[in-house]
């Protein structure tokens, strides 16, 4: 039983529903936002319905984006005919971070999983064809390294390889700063098959 | 730097500002909220305006309600002439929990804290001696046992002493399901001062 107003509960029950966030945290949370100036919690209420307005799925790589287009693909520096396909916004970041790539991105927002039935129609798989005008050479498969990301990659690779579009996918191997002793078998069984010249 | 739209960015700021809440936590609560419909979204955003606006201290106990008078000293049920001061409105549930106390609570909102500029004027110290008319005939110490509590309680308890109330600590001793082999001295030494008749 909760001897809280029930604004107060009303709040916490609803940061509780936030990712990792427990009873607790949750009171806490709520301690802390009823310490802020009225301006401060408004400011941190209209963070909320402002993201959640403004922000909607770029209308050619699926990414997020407050404008039509999102930065990337509106930029005239980029190279447009490279595709780099994730499975979430995140993974753009990752890459970005990387400052190693050039071209465009297309975000898949799932991969896809006969066990939680998210088939190709749940992801931006249509959107992904439709940007197969010939002016597109190459589609790179920047999905998670696992089952899934995986089938979802192979997936693509066969709707797209008929287009006439080159399909490649992110390279496997031993990642860099780690130690070899502690690889897993996979991995470096992969790191072996796809080794280079020096 | 980030490649997230800014209104994205905008709210994970506010979300990293939350207690136990790095930029990771943050990250993913902002999807999680984006994921969310657009009537569950504004609800989360209300549920922080609202609670901001409508809580605030009963003018009595100071605890924290969304009426005038909060639900314990609203109600004919509590024995009016007991007060158990608490530093923190947390304490009160606390108490409630053990369904022991019948009477009505004073919540300090702090104790005193020389280290962190914290004095009697920052507390509900003025509302607490407000309440001495005559009609309380004890008042129970129930800050926390450390040296900022026990300061606290030391203090007020010289100011209510002249006014002819009776005050009182909350007991020492060996927390109920506790291993003896784990108290340490000080409690230990408490537990054996305040022993009693068995």
């Amino acid at each position: 039983m909760s001897f809280y107003p029930p604004s107060f509960d009303n709040l916490t029950d609803h940061l509780r529903r936030l990712p990792g966030v427990g009873a607790k945290s949750a009171q806490r949370m709520a301690f802390w936002l009823l310490s802020l100036s009225d301006s401060e919690a408004e400011a941190f209420a209209a963070s909320i319905t402002e993201a959640k307005h403004l922000i909607h799925h770029c209308t050619v790589c699926q990414n997020l984006t407050d404008s039509e287009l999102c930065g990337i693909c509106s930029s005239a520096k980029r190279d447009k005919s490279k595709i780099c396909v994730v499975s979430d916004p995140r993974d753009v970041t990752a890459l970005e971070r990387s400052r190693e790539y050039n071209g465009t991105y297309h975000v898949l927002h799932g991969v896809i999983s006969p066990l939680r039935h998210i088939g190709p129609n749940d992801l931006t798989v249509q959107e992904l064809l439709q940007r197969m005008d010939g002016t597109v050479e190459e589609v790179i498969m920047a999905t998670n390294p696992d089952a899934e990301g995986e089938a979802t990659a192979m997936y693509l690779s066969r709707l797209l390889k008929p287009l006439g579009v080159r399909v490649t996918r992110i390279a496997y191997g031993i990642p860099v700063g780690s130690n070899l002793e502690f690889a897993d078998d996979a991995t470096l069984f992969r790191a072996l098959e796809g080794r280079r010249d020096l």
